[in-house]
């Protein structure tokens, strides 16, 4: 290994960040450590430029790593926008990569912990400075708006790696590296004990990313698997590989400079054709599993899993229950932008609304179930009016098969879901949002997730049917966000109270520049680990204490001979 | 739900203790909150009188308990000291059972965290009280002799269960329960969300014990999923339920007076003849499994148990390194008294002692490897020269399969492991040390755990392979502890590095009153989790985190009216 001092100075450079970041997460309230507007003023003149042309430059051409591969390349990505990406990856052998990042171990493990976390917050700075480049790549892979994919691929997943880095050099300092342990076992017997305790980790981690959130939903696991001391190999979604091969250079980058080998952070790079997850999966090597994604794969992980621990994120039926509103309008425009944004393509968008069939109360009287649904129908109208505001806001959609689920869903069509032109990418793969209307005898609808922008506006006996149709919807397929709209206390409270138990966090009376789908680092815990739709949460001290052990040593230290007086 | 506000002043009248256990495990010093002393000046001046009434009078009796029952008893203990217990437990029908620990949770899960955490320590209180009578019952199931009945079964039992309310009572903490968060997203807006995080518990516990440390090993898991508010079915081994009946007699005492359902906490009495235990493991309404005992049970467990959170404490081979010492006799004479107590049926009990083939080094000399063997088998001869030191370290042999091994296990025995009789119990069933000579080309002699007094000194080629030998049996069967003796500052480094990364403390160069089989609350970690000896520890956070979820909302607080100057 080469002599490299460059650890420490990482740490001193980004040790305040990391101390407010502890601190964030501690009290809870509003926290970023890394600007979400993407503004030259802010990330420089020339960064968007320089962004946009490192993605051109990637087109087409071969991407580098530093890492053990075949010396051959793949890769079939597509952009969600209407063209080949023509990005071709390392290709890699199995066998072979975990031997090479099996010896790359030790010298991480061994090192301090600050070294380690050092170079954590140094690859996120430099993560931070790419964020334009990273945007377009998230833009092209998973179909988003250039603004969602700057801010939810760029510095909101920076802020979700940092979170999970200070979880974690929390959890390593919660027991101390020494103890002196003494106890007086006879009247002049004292023994004295000189103990120890190591950090020890589980060794190799395996990521794996999803195609809607390459970055976002990876941070966490990546940061914490490596500050924690593991190797990571990151395994993305073969539609979604250009943002984390761009992440993985720039890990490899930082771990090379402080002297490590930089086999210690890896893409696993394959194709829908010749996929790779299931075979890492299985590999006994691999101690530490994050897993993104569908439910029915999340659930083979889980259980092929043996012996690693694995931590999932997977899918939810997400509900809107509706009792009373102080203004109808404020609340569908909140609504239509929650269903609107990247075409319901986010884990936290809704898909069953509920509203009482015989309607709601609001400040200006009782209004219908006729009259919610229409407001809720204009205001996704309006959202998507402008074809430049329609563009932005639903972005494209990553997979033929959402399109065809929109395309193919039935049931009393309130809304067509029907492509909308592209200003600028006229092969840009776009649906509309999806209105129908239901009612709680036909659970059959709505009961399972309809993944896209398919929204469901279901008519119930009561609130409290309401309540419970979406507290058990979320008990049985998972649950994600759920928003929650009564200007009744007792109705909040028991919604609440109904949803907590179905481990669901409820948003409620959301109206203006905040939505249920949102979901911020330091405050918010993303899935909650309490219901099907993943086992863990983003994050928090259990997300980060399974990824290594505590073992200890205690050496006897002789007593020293009695002086006599 | 009766009204009551004893919790309260539980919680009042233990807070300073709390204090300061979680100061202690912070620290990991020396500390200990249950004198370990059986002493009348401690424990008053009847109380050693009373807890021998107190037993005695269960002997033949039915164990009355408030809980769900068919009406029916049953129950089929034998004391290793060679009578019938004749106590007669509750039967339970585990599907009304747990319907009944299913209405009994929601009152619990509501109360505050310090009503909880108040009971528990309230429980932990009077269960140190009856302390004599609880080492009546440890000794009379597990075999233990009566000094050590009364340490690991009370005081040392209700410090590990201390250890684990404080990590649990600190781990709920560290979320805030409410926070406000206020984030600018325009010139003249700021979006306020009021934020509250609940602690949501999983539900219902279920906490299986052993035979051989039938309360040390139970209270960790069943303190800890309590007071993180989920009910416990307490699943005691057929042979030694009597300490957890009397366990959970004293939770359903405190839990009723501060005004809660009695089936908080439950005990499922089976017999070997109509086990319980698969049944329950497999239940959907368990939701976190502690498991203490046997290897090839653990596993089923682990491989059962659904989406029940499992901790196991499993069994493994443990090692004692021989390099170099300073005085052979202090040496055997410590290792004599770890292979003598309790009959070597503790899970840190050494097995394995190995020792180069050209003998070792010491302050006087070298000394050959027939010398080292020599002088192990002379103190444990002299330990148990004794009568009455031989009936109180050995106490009795719990199990008839042990006693068995010991009788047909073959090899170059060095000492025999004869029956001892015993004083005061002539039906005891006892076995002497068992040794024998082996070396390092005969692996298959003793790299599977081989329960009970029963000791291999091997003979290897050098300490290298002592060490590589001990870490690689770890790996693979498990290992608790691990004794290293060396003047060498590089072997003790290379022992300790290797024993790590097979997740086995290792304690250096023991002498004196300090042995390797024992483990102190607050400061040692009891089992580590990181090899196949058990996925957990005896305690840490994670012990306690995958117990319950935090379960947030927020509520929108609308922005007051600009007031115009």
């Amino acid at each position: 290994m080469k002599v490299n001092h460059m650890e420490n100075s990482f740490f001193k450079q980004h040790k305040q960040l990391l101390g407010s970041a502890i601190e964030a997460l501690q009290t809870r309230g509003y926290y970023s450590a890394y600007p979400e507007i993407p503004s030259g003023k802010i990330y420089g003149e020339h960064a968007k430029k320089d962004g946009f042309a490192a993605f051109e430059g990637y087109k087409g051409n071969e991407f580098s790593l530093d890492q053990c591969t075949t010396g051959s390349f793949l890769g079939a990505e597509h952009s969600p926008y209407g063209f080949e990406l023509g990005v071709r990856y390392p290709e890699i052998d199995v066998d072979l990569l975990l031997q090479e990042v099996a010896s790359a171990c030790p010298a991480w493990r061994k090192a301090p912990i600050e070294t380690r976390v050092g170079c954590a917050l140094e690859i996120l700075h430099r993560l931070n400075q790419r964020s334009f480049e990273m945007a377009c790549a998230v833009m092209h892979t998973s179909g988003q708006g250039f603004m969602m994919a700057f801010q939810a691929g760029g510095p909101h997943a920076q802020d979700r790696g940092l979170e999970a880095v200070a979880y974690a050099y929390k959890a390593m300092l919660e027991c101390p590296q020494n103890a002196t342990w003494k106890k007086q076992v006879g009247r002049e017997e004292i023994v004295t004990l000189e103990k120890s305790y190591a950090i020890v980790p589980k060794g190799i981690g395996l990521v794996i990313g999803c195609s809607t959130f390459p970055t976002w939903n990876t941070y966490p696991g990546l940061f914490a698997s490596l500050v924690t001391g593991n190797a990571v190999v990151v395994k993305p979604h073969p539609g979604a590989i250009l943002p984390l091969a761009i992440t993985v250079s720039i890990c490899q980058d930082v771990l090379q400079e402080a002297g490590f080998d930089a086999n210690l952070v890896t893409l696993a790079a394959d194709t829908v054709e010749q996929p790779l997850t299931a075979d890492l999966v299985k590999r006994q090597e691999i101690k530490i599993i994050d897993y993104t994604g569908g439910t029915a794969f999340g659930d083979w992980v889980e259980e092929n899993a043996g012996n690693a621990t694995v931590y999932t994120e997977k899918a939810g039926v997400n509900s809107v229950i509706i009792d009373s509103v102080e203004d109808m309008r404020a609340v569908s425009g909140n609504l239509a932008f929650s269903l609107c944004l990247y075409s319901g393509q986010m884990c936290t968008t809704p898909q069953n609304i509920f509203i009482p069939k015989d309607g709601i109360t609001t400040a200006s009287g009782k209004i219908s179930f006729d009259d919610v649904a229409s407001s809720i129908v204009k205001s996704v109208d309006w959202m998507l009016s402008d074809q430049g505001r329609a563009n932005e806001v639903l972005g494209a959609i990553q997979n033929e098969a959402t399109a065809t689920r929109v395309d193919t869903v039935g049931g009393e069509v309130l809304r067509e879901g029907n492509p909308i032109e592209h200003a600028m990418f006229e092969g840009a793969r776009t649906r509309s949002v999806k209105i129908i209307k239901s009612d709680s005898s036909h659970i059959e609808e709505f009961q399972q997730e309809m993944f896209g922008p398919i929204v469901f506006l279901i008519a119930t006996e009561s609130t409290e049917e309401s309540i419970s149709l979406a507290s058990s919807i979320a008990k049985e397929q998972g649950a994600i966000s759920c928003a929650l709209y009564s200007s009744n206390e007792q109705t909040l409270e028991d919604g609440i109270d109904a949803m907590a138990q179905a481990g669901v966090p409820v948003s409620c009376n959301l109206v203006g520049s905040i939505w249920v789908n949102q979901s911020a680092a330091f405050s918010d815990f993303h899935v909650s680990g309490a219901n099907p739709s993943g086992n863990a949460t983003l994050s928090d001290t259990a997300f980060v204490v399974g990824r290594f052990n505590v073992v200890q040593h205690r050496i006897f230290i002789p007593q020293p001979a009695k002086v006599e007086a």
